[in-house]
């Protein structure tokens, strides 16, 4: 069936802002481009929609993370849409941008391809990408004042002075250890875990905290995009 | 140039989820489609992306909503996309979802293609724009707890009390008169109309009030994405 519409003269690609904590300091990982325009630049991991294969943008950003990256991100959400003639040289373009987050040490360090980046320090982006990574730094950061997500930064288990830690890095600014502690516990987005406690030198062992397994399920439903296309 | 990628069978439209307040309820706004597929059924006014003209998404929700309804609307936000290959039965397809909020009086009223529609009873929407929809009320809903948004379903001036009874109907639920106020002045989002008050018939003429000039190009310039399509 053919369209004979406009849009027949425009590509849609999915890109990803993968973030994470590297020295108390949000990183984003780069990807060297294997091809033109741009070729050799440092950019984000993207790529084109597979129809054949992706079920949503959703699915081709978790594909394209993966084929690049090697990583399968547990936090990976949508952005929003960036277009236009302008942003790329090869012509009117649709990108849907997703955003990820994850602890460091699932990031590959010695990579001649991948980057991982200070988001303050960021080299020159091809295309619209570095405004794209201030948007995403920009929506984790409010999200993190009102949500459990700075949680993904983290293993999966921590304590709690870790935890206030990684909030602090990503807000960018210290926080009243009081206000933190009842600002975790009106989340009721943690649980201890049993009788795993972190040796602490000459302290007393801190208890280890993990998000609660049906958080971090709402949090997957609420990301998945699945079952937003499941309707013919 | 060729592309010679996966993404050539794949094609891009905008919806637009216009919302506005009628009885005191969100209503949104349905066209009745031209074309098919579901041609002569209620949904959401859309259209592809026509790259000759149309320079963002944006430009091209503002266009199509204008084309189908008539209505240039103040607030037009990117609400998210919509991907897959079932969604529309004319293939692959994304669609980039804006949503809009306009005070009722500007809708037109008697229209054999359009129909405003409580957002509690709507009819069988074709495609996914039944979830469309829910999503933007659940966005619109949420935004208002710590915005001025609503102010958006006003006339251009409007009384406190008239305010915050669009409050309570976006939320859906009664509000504190103290609390309202105060929030009101913590988000110092307005202004007193110069020399203006509302007749009341036996009361005290009420003071009318409007959205500071500032707040409004704040949004504005949030909202036109124009931004993010000049680099390169």
């Amino acid at each position: 069936m053919s369209l004979a519409s406009p849009s027949d003269t425009l590509f849609c690609t999915v890109d990803v802002v993968l973030l994470t904590l590297r020295d108390q300091t949000l990183h984003v990982l780069l990807h060297r481009r294997d091809r033109e325009p741009h070729a050799d630049a440092w950019a984000l991991p993207g790529g084109f929609i597979h129809t054949a294969e992706d079920a949503s943008t959703w699915d081709a950003a978790a594909r394209v993370l993966a084929d690049k990256t090697g990583i399968t991100s547990p936090y990976l959400a949508q952005l929003a849409t960036w277009s236009g003639p302008g942003r790329d040289p090869r012509g009117w373009s649709v990108s849907v941008v997703y955003y990820a987050l994850v602890p460091a040490h699932i990031v590959p360090t010695e990579h001649d391809r991948l980057h991982l980046c200070a988001v303050a320090h960021l080299p020159e982006l091809p295309f619209d990408h570095a405004h794209i990574v201030a948007e995403a730094v920009q929506r984790v950061r409010t999200k993190s004042v009102y949500s459990s997500l700075p949680v993904y930064l983290c293993g999966e288990t921590f304590t709690l002075p870790e935890l206030q830690a990684v909030y602090e890095a990503v807000l960018g600014e210290p926080i009243n250890k009081v206000s933190f502690r009842r600002k975790v516990e009106e989340l009721a987005m943690l649980e201890p875990v049993p009788g795993e406690r972190q040796a602490g030198g000459a302290h007393r062992p801190a208890q280890l905290w993990r998000l609660r397994p049906e958080v971090r399920a709402a949090w997957a439903l609420s990301l998945s995009e699945r079952g937003l296309n499941s309707r013919g």
